[in-house]
């Protein structure tokens, strides 16, 4: 796949032949224009309720039904202001805005431009509000906002005025908030000579910002005469289009118009950084798509599913040095068998090439590694590897629940592994016992949380399989969470699946695995909770471990953590970006933690963990957020509360109503 | 019906035979006991997750079932510390806490009492909600509090601790909010000899208190010997029960347990202020419960409907003075009649006893009276005696559009107003012509919160029946608002009629008519939507009023209001009591503003406006609230938002989705 590609606008203050304006847009590249609804000639003095309708703008014959619906946009009359203080002129205006959002319900237009120029928008976002609940197809609503508050030059203190209710970030927050962060309505950012500061950029790309506005009068002259941006510019103009932001040109042409959108089309093809990062392109198309998470415990995976995580370029060496790392330990080290030995009561898979007293044989050089929950195979592969790098003997026993995928391990062993020592054993890692216990059990069973696919349950069920002094790979892994601002993410979670209110709550009390694009953080990623293998039982009154009936460590995987930030920038918080990482033998990791992420590793997109009220946070405010993981006889499920200040989210997924992963 | 009566129970520390325990309180003439659920004898080291369960306390055998469903309030542990900060701790207390409310699970004990400490109780709330969620046939919870935190006694100035997280209204409040509100969980405030500032005694009326505590310490000896209270103490007794609260009597018997309770009783029955209030009566019973407004516009009323509204005492007193004075001020300035004489059309029912002539007579001593929407003739009587004192001529027609109640009017015409000049016109004052045209017109169309039956819009369809210089009674009237917290109205809205949360959206965008007890004012009732009749046209560009093809005045009856309130003192807001103020005429005024309210006028409840997202409102804060009246062709709509410093709350009943007014 490619990447997505520029699409560029021309604006229009005014059009006197609207066709014209179009067809001269077309022919120099422009994919789309933005036109006044009303014609300026035909601005009304005043309109009443009284029924009057007038010929106050341009008949719909004047262009196809195709061109209405995908090449306008429409702009309603920039002196609106339904939020004045004088009662009158709201009203009129009010009467006005309907007008024109009435008459563009019928020429379907893509969408409808409407400026914010203050942080009083009640009414305005009544109206769209309205439109929305009346209309049935509607047109989407573009607010446009200047990047700087020109009117603000007299503050110097860049700090100072981000605070400020004049901040533009903040007219449109407002106003996305007051509709409910209605992913039909995106922000429209108009560019000028001055740029905010770095971190007030970024907070913009967690918003959804649909086009940047350019006007002419920001391109200066190249050597050759030729209208260029500023470097800052350009970078500004690259990241927002890989946003998915569309540019609109917009102001007096000082050039023929072509240059212009030639100018744009070409630093866009020059733009630095272009992908080799295998996740990007493997993420492509896939970019805030809300999935469900896996349970791969309670249901079995498919082929697909296999194939693609099979193809991980990274996971696999990952898991391999580790394995390497692992035995070359054991080599040096050996752990004494202690145990006595017996017959491996359901080995009903054996490669038959393999001596049936293999099976039972024990001598210490043959190092016994047990792949749990093998799948297909990639980890009985790993370990094969690893044993030919280190020169080990290694005896696999290869634990698998999936039929379908014991069927094709057992097809590995007959056919690809003939000569080597592996044992295919089907069944439910946690109800089975084995003897010869393991040197070293691998398992990949972790979910883009660390432990929501269970593996701290299915590890601690299959604690038995392991030699006392055996080797768990992965050892440990730690869930991170970090608090973000995503309109985008927040209004897809809330209507995915049904868009009924019931619907809504269950789906805000729910963990989503997406490839998160359009969000951004409002504080660092912060440690939530942490597994150890092999677990320690809990210490009793006396601070000794408690075992179970067989002997094995007690242990309580149930966790609260209490997790505290400090705001650094306004913002409004609509959920956490949640990721893992996992220390799978001494410094051998893997991680889908930002700052850390295992270069390359397409295994797992993060997820996404929402609140079901978003939180406006202000600068200098905490922060607090806890998490349960809780435990029943049947299933795992988290809880989370958000606090800011004296304000607190309700409980999510009380009770693992909403969400829960089955044991 | 009778006030309620107090209902007194008997807390016990220890309970070494809970069935002696129970015997001796209700001998003694307590209605119920409230006793540790563990026997403390039985206090367990710990508690794990392996599935042993113990004795840990006495078994179900002791009691009846009708003792344990009806005399029993069950307390938790008091040393049991959920949200400890010692992660073992806490999950062990967590454990014993799961413990003891599953036993009364079983037990179905009517409430189960537990004690906050401090704010911190996020997991506390969070074992609640579980245990309701999990729950078919929950206990209440009643939340225990100090009223006063005497741990705090180093802190002079009252207003300081008021503002600190240290508040026990603060840990209620919060602990209340984390469970939603939820109207089965109540609150029980244990009284010290101490008592707190007024203003926060006043805040606990809008809190659901379910029972006071009161510690035999704070009794004092009288000349006799007998336990009694001082005076500020007896007034909080009285103040609360009279909210329905419960007492409980706690603490070491310096007497026999039965002065205690005589001694309450006695308090009781010689409160001051017993009702001589027609609408305290009146009201018995209706405290708290949701209505959905009437819409007599649309619907017709029925019979018992008009029952109620007739006995109102007072009502049409101010309706007979207000007329008299309007006769009289006609009897010295008369309108002079410009209109050309026609005969009434559709004038079908009239007194048979009054000659045809009389229809047509105009001369200057006859006034004419519309009563507008005259119901079964209350107004008609009030005008026929404000004629009789006046020593007024009038001719009266009565407009009605319920045919029922012309049914019963036409029959009044002939039996008990014969003699009388009275015409019975049946239709929609909205629709018909009649002449001659009305000195007066009077009607009575009024709503809780004044123009919500459409009064505008009745009286504005009729303005063509009216004389220029005409008199409309009532002449002007003005909703008003005050901001207010009531978690058991919110509550009450939030699950009425169905209980889903489609539904509770809808509920939280509709007005209730409902007798509001149990509710805090956080401000003053403040000004919202004006109306005046006859009603002056909207001014064009010019200044003009204009008209409508009648040449009747082009009237607007959209309106936007936006009102502000400082907030005194931390609480939380839930929505609006919404009431309405009227002149009839010159200084006669009906009033259901609290301030104001006509003493013993019983027609109006008033109104509840709640808000979808209750708002946490600090000292000093601005509350910010706008409302709309919408108009289309076919009805009308409120839509209100609230702002409290940068958090808003979402546009309600956007486009009348939730509630409307047909037209």
């Amino acid at each position: 796949m490619s990447q997505p590609d520029i699409s560029c606008g021309l604006e229009f203050s005014i059009t006197s032949d609207l066709q014209a304006c179009l067809t001269q847009a077309l022919h120099s590249n422009f994919s789309f224009i933005v036109a006044p609804i009303v014609h300026p000639r035909f601005r009304r003095q005043h309109v009443l309720n009284s029924g009057k309708v007038g010929g106050f703008t341009r008949s719909d014959m004047i262009l196809s039904p195709q061109d209405w619906t995908s090449r306008l946009v429409g702009k309603v009359s920039p002196y609106l202001n339904v939020d004045s203080e004088v009662s009158l002129v709201r009203q009129r205006h009010e009467d006005c805005l309907n007008e024109e959002l009435s008459y563009c319900r019928g020429l379907g237009l893509p969408a409808i431009m409407l400026s914010l120029t203050s942080q009083k928008t009640n009414n305005l976002a009544r109206i769209i509000q309205s439109y929305y609940e009346n209309c049935h197809h509607p047109s989407l609503i573009w607010a446009r906002v200047p990047l700087l508050n020109t009117n603000l030059r007299t503050v110097a203190n860049d700090e100072d005025s981000e605070l400020s209710s004049n901040e533009p970030w903040f007219w449109w927050s407002k106003f996305h908030e007051r509709l409910d962060y209605d992913k039909r309505v995106g922000v429209i950012l108009e560019l000028s000579a001055d740029l905010p500061s770095q971190k007030m950029l970024k907070r913009w790309l967690g918003e959804p910002v649909k086009a940047i506005v350019v006007p002419t009068s920001i391109f200066h002259n190249n050597k050759k005469g030729y209208p260029v941006l500023s470097r800052a510019h350009q970078e500004l103009v690259v990241r927002m289009v890989e946003h998915e932001a569309q540019v609109i040109v917009s102001g007096a042409r000082r050039h023929n118009i072509e240059y212009y959108v030639q100018y744009l089309y070409r630093i866009w093809k020059r733009r630095p950084n272009q992908a080799d990062d295998p996740m990007l392109s493997y993420a492509r198309g896939w970019e805030d798509y809300l999935q469900i998470p896996l349970q791969p415990l309670a249901d079995n995976l498919d082929t697909h599913t296999y194939n693609v995580f099979e193809k991980d370029p990274i996971k696999y060496d990952q898991y391999q040095k580790a394995i390497a790392k692992a035995l070359l330990a054991l080599q040096k080290n050996p752990i004494l068998n202690l145990e006595q030995k017996t017959v491996i009561g359901n080995c009903i898979l054996k490669n038959e090439q393999i001596d049936q007293s293999d099976c039972n044989s024990d001598d210490k050089s043959t190092i016994t590694v047990m792949v749990l929950g093998a799948g297909r195979g990639p980890l009985v592969r790993a370990t094969l590897n690893a044993a030919d790098i280190t020169n080990s003997k290694v005896k696999i026993i290869a634990v698998e629940k999936n039929p379908c995928a014991v069927v094709v391990l057992a097809a590995q062993v007959r056919e690809v592994w003939r000569g080597r020592d592996v044992v295919v054993i089907p069944g439910d890692m946690r109800h089975i016992n084995l003897t010869p216990k393991a040197d070293i059990i691998v398992s990949e069973l972790l979910g883009s949380w660390g432990d929501n696919e269970l593996s701290p349950e299915c590890l601690d069920g299959a604690a038995g399989l392991l030699k006392p002094g055996g080797i768990s790979i992965p050892c440990a892994y730690t869930s991170h969470v970090a608090p973000i601002s995503s309109p985008r993410l927040w209004a897809a979670a809330k209507v995915a699946v049904s868009g009924t209110s019931v619907q809504k709550d269950k789906n805000l009390e729910t963990l989503w695995v997406v490839y998160m694009q359009n969000k951004h953080d409002i504080a660092d990623t912060k440690l939530v909770f942490s597994f150890e293998h092999p677990a320690r039982g809990q210490k009793d009154h006396e601070g000794q471990e408690m075992t179970d009936y067989r002997g094995l460590p007690l242990t309580d995987n149930r966790r609260t953590a209490t997790v505290s930030w400090t705001v650094e920038q306004d913002n409004v918080m609509h959920g956490f970006g949640g990721y893992f990482d996992c220390k799978l033998y001494e410094d051998e990791m893997i991680s889908i933690v930002p700052s850390t992420h295992s270069p390359g590793m397409i295994s797992w997109f993060p997820v996404f963990i929402p609140i079901k009220t978003p939180l406006r946070v202000h600068k200098g405010e905490t922060i607090t957020a806890t998490f349960w993981r809780c435990i029943d006889t049947r299933r795992v499920w988290y809880e989370w509360i958000v606090e800011v200040g004296n304000r607190v989210t309700p409980l999510h997924n009380c009770n693992g109503r909403s969400s829960e992963m089955l044991l």
